[in-house]
């Protein structure tokens, strides 16, 4: 049978080279993934893994803020491993392979002559894994190891943290399953299912493919496991802290979801282990579940910015149009998460709904919670401030950090998608990609100044001519976007448009190129009615990127300033601006102080007065000096 | 020397027969102080102060929703006991006061031989007492005790607890000051300042008065009384979970405070204990410093309903002009904290700035904790809602209920100030005074069907003819209000107008009348363009009434509505509505969905729809089918 699913491009397959993303990448490599290990090292994590440490309480191993060791802890070695697999893919780093190395020891060291190995029921709760899996976060961690695992055997060749995962992946398999004496259970925290077909796809092992088909199916039934799991431990089910299972989209059997709801990153990384399993199986109820959440998701739950989830008190989902800005929590691994899912919806089918909205959470929700230089962080990324919210160094649950780190130094892998005869070009990235398409070894070359400038150039050099169909995403936010090929554009007749992508089925020769033309015109995104907060505002987006008022750029506070609906918006490249970015720049008023006199309530309303409103890419505020900061603006 | 301060009437000197507050105050008497006092008792705060309770550990005496016993339950008997002394002055009710007695007999058996009197450190933590006054509650409660014994004693002429906190504040005066041996210490919560003033004019013992001096003068001195009592207990008061002292007002010497700051309450209930003070001795730096801080909130930190203290974190005030409306905490305490300070600020001189600020705080901000039957409350009072937010039974800290419930029952307190040659009308409540005026028993008449009509008679009937000033209150809402005496209208040069009062010198005889007609337009409010929350947006106010949109009268989502800034609105009386009240209705614009299509941004804005938009005074919203509620509504 041909393979007819768009994978994503193998590690390293694809090198990027490009104006946006090459400083973005040194950023996690010499920033986010060192700071990152260190603040591991200080808060005890290493130490909690270490079998030779023996003589204080790993409950008070922290060194840093007062942190106890927390439940969660092995899943951020699982990251920060799986982030320095993708850092070591980029440039060599002996000094951290060593490191690496020493914390798979470890692993290696304190896995259980069973397999088993999750550090805090192997050290602080001996006796109770697997009876909790509903908030203990215990498959959720040994998801991530399998992640880091895959990413540090493809970077390094070394296989022992893989062979460690796989052999507690076959205790996993046989402990969980519908099985004589297997346990019905699945994790309130979502992760390993994607992360099983990963394994499967890195081992060829289709028993972890299974395994990761019973957790999404055995998800939400009924008798409910985590009832029984709860009475088993002596616990009241209807005691839990967050009340329903829809916190953990454990409330229903999945293929009877419609909703996005709950914990904003367990929804994401769920949903990408349905549409995974979808794509594998072509199971149908499955995708049309993952189409519905999509949709869902998309027109009712989702901040302009890609973000999503607005409230603390569930890290997660609310009510229908129920975005604030201010207090939008939009937690940066949600939107990293979301660009696990379209990744994974791109796998059906080219289709622009999942490419569009991959490269907007990419560049805005997913990227602001970085710094420029990668050493400090977001973890609630809102679309307003009033100048008290900073990046961090440190957080007590820090997955943020390197979850958008992983995903940056793995970017390559969600520019392309190839099956047997096609490759998509879901992103516009410059560099080079060498795919294997229709038995023959392609190279594609992207160069662009994306996401500044809309022409992108894509050079096809198949080893030999080789015919296959190259889809290029048509941006949504491009009604006027035109496609060349070698030099001639292309009319509508001369292609077929499906699903969003430029469909170009040909014999390729070297050196073919396809040139793309995407008008970048400066929009003003309205929101839906219902959205209390963003009523008679507009967002500023050109290209992909959401735009924000920053203090620091404007002389006027940028909630006194107003756009009038039909003022020229100017767009230029600011090469002193962060590294090189594009400004946006408009003639605004501005409510004015006048006559107010001490008074803080008066039936006149302000005066007006004349400004100046600058704008600058979302993702990149709160990299100078500390202010305010607006997405959605009055408008006249 | 003769009395210029102007001090409230005595307890029971107001009979209340209104339209408006009437059937409240039958509210409180019928509804709020019974379930009040079945709430303490199921929560255990009644057996918490039985010294006949031996048998189970009192910290697990808390009998509903596992609520344990909490350090400031005492103040809640105090305000219970309060609440029911002026509900007794209202009309008997032996039940009612068999079970008050039933506790001040716990109270005094459970008092110390040296006077002492809490629970908390006389049953859960002996020996423990005034080591922690900035966290304990400890002379809060001894405040809030006097406060109910005054009231007792006035309404049922029973000494018993009068007696009780006596010893105890005798007890307190000789445990704090700054002679020899004593500790310089004064309460993280104030409220035993203004207690001590009351129980000096109920006793006529000036020592209650010096000591509610000296903790006003001692609060915030260096070096730090907080910072030597928490070393003094083995704790770093550098790690205090609210970080500055600014949370209790003890960041510096109040003399020298400008800024509104901290816990909302604590800063109205210690303002409330400078301005008597200040009233009481003529210490003009007090006095300025009371001006400045008034100043300060009422320019910069004051909803427009007159709840104060946007933040749920410190439960009270954050920065210059933060006034988010659907997080508001604005507890109900603090409004009604507010009344208390501006009555106060009101001892000094008649004055519109105080006057109107003590209506508005009432009849909005302080008067929504209260639900139509006096059953339910509110602690925080938005002033928007998405249909969340609701009225409950009961809340760990039950602060509000009494707080709004002795406000009520105790109106008539408010209503007037009186001097030695000078009577103020403060409030226009229908009923009927009798004050002592040099010399003389006058008895004041009010008729009025205030807020909801303008027109307010005031009949002077003084024993025998009898010269004074009848100074009163010309609202600032009403620039075109006029005064009649004796049918006549005044003209501005009949009359002295002084700080927003009409001040009437004359010899009254009896059945003279004075006349008043505030013409009630409705006002379109506008907020200050640093109140980023209310920019584009009018608040609806009507005499001393701000309105809000409830979904149970809008056809239309009310977030969707859109008032043109010239839309007529009118102002009608609907008898049927929550037993009569004026109902405010103007043609709008509401924003359309349709062409949406379910997608929830784009470019083109939403098309607009006729609509009607009804407003109800927003003290009464949540009183019938849960909904939405929004105070600033959008202005074309």
């Amino acid at each position: 049978m041909s393979q007819t699913i768009l994978r994503p491009p193998a590690m390293g397959a694809v090198r990027i080279d490009d104006v946006f993303w090459s400083p973005r990448m040194a950023s996690v490599r010499t920033g986010t993934v060192g700071v990152f290990y260190e603040r591991c090292r200080e808060a005890g994590m290493i130490d909690h893994i270490d079998p030779d440490i023996k003589d204080k309480p790993r409950r008070q191993l922290a060194g840093i803020h007062g942190m106890s060791a927390q439940r969660f802890w092995d899943s951020d070695l699982g990251k920060l491993i799986e982030m320095a697999g993708h850092v070591l893919l980029l440039a060599p780093d002996p000094a951290l392979e060593a490191k690496i190395d020493a914390i798979v020891d470890k692993f290696g060291r304190m896995q259980q002559p069973d397999g088993y190995l999750n550090s805090w029921f192997i050290y602080q709760e001996p006796g109770k894994r697997w009876t909790n899996l509903r908030d203990d976060h215990e498959l959720y961690c040994a998801g991530h190891l399998i992640e880091g695992a895959i990413a540090y055997w493809r970077a390094t060749g070394k296989r022992a943290l893989l062979d460690i995962v796989c052999r507690y992946a076959d205790l996993i398999a046989a402990t969980f399953g519908t099985g004589p004496g297997q346990k019905r259970g699945y994790c309130g925290h979502p992760e390993i299912e994607l992360a099983l077909v990963e394994l499967y796809h890195a081992t060829g092992e289709k028993r972890y493919f299974e395994l990761a088909r019973y957790f999404i199916d055995e998800r939400g039934r009924q008798p409910h496991y985590y009832d029984a799991e709860a009475r088993a431990r002596g616990a009241d089910p209807a005691a839990w802290h967050f009340g329903s299972y829809e916190y953990c989209q454990a409330h229903k059997p999945v293929r009877e979801q419609d909703k996005v709801v709950g914990h904003a990153v367990r929804a994401m990384y769920l949903y990408s282990g349905m549409a995974d399993i979808a794509a594998e199986t072509g199971d149908a109820a499955l995708a049309a579940a993952c189409a519905r959440l999509w949709a869902d998701l998309v027109g009712k739950r989702l901040y302009v910015t890609g973000g999503m989830g607005p409230s603390a008190a569930n890290e997660g989902f609310t009510a229908d149009y129920d975005l604030p800005n201010r207090t939008a929590y939009a937690e940066t691994c949600a939107a990293v998460g979301l660009v696990f899912w379209a990744s994974r919806m791109l796998g059906l089918a080219p289709d622009r709904r999942y490419g569009d909205l991959m490269e907007l959470a990419l560049y805005n929700g997913a990227l602001s919670g970085l710094s420029r230089d990668g050493t400090l962080f977001f973890y609630d990324n809102p679309l307003e401030s009033r100048g008290d919210h900073h990046r961090w160094k440190w957080h007590r649950c820090p997955c943020c950090p390197p979850n958008i780190g992983r995903l940056v130094a793995s970017l390559g892998r969600y520019v392309y998608g190839a099956a047997d005869d096609r490759v998509a070009v879901h992103l516009f990235v410059g560099g080079e990609a060498r795919l294997a398409v229709a038995g023959t070894e392609v190279r594609i070359t992207q160069r662009t100044r994306y996401p500044w400038e809309g022409s992108v150039s894509i050079t096809i050099d198949p080893e030999r001519p080789v015919e296959f169909e190259l889809a290029v995403r048509m941006p949504g936010w491009s009604p006027n976007a035109s496609v060349s090929l070698n030099g001639r554009k292309l009319l509508r007749g001369d292609m077929v448009i499906d699903g969003g992508y430029a469909r170009l089925r040909r014999r390729w020769s070297k050196r073919d190129r396809v040139e793309l033309d995407l008008p970048m015109a400066v929009e003003r995104l309205r929101a839906h009615p219902d959205v209390a907060e963003d009523a008679g505002r507009v967002a500023l987006k050109r290209g992909p990127l959401i735009y924000c008022l920053e203090s620091v750029d404007n002389e006027t506070p940028v909630h006194r300033l107003l756009l009038d609906a039909r003022a020229p918006i100017a767009a230029n490249y600011d090469a002193a601006l962060l590294g090189g970015m594009v400004r946006l720049e408009a003639g605004a008023s501005a409510e004015s102080e006048a006559g107010w006199n001490g008074s803080l309530y008066r039936t006149g309303p302000s005066g007006q007065s004349p400004a100046t409103l600058r704008a600058i890419p979302y993702f990149a505020w709160d990299n100078r000096a500390p202010g305010a900061m607006e997405v959605w603006v009055r408008s006249g």
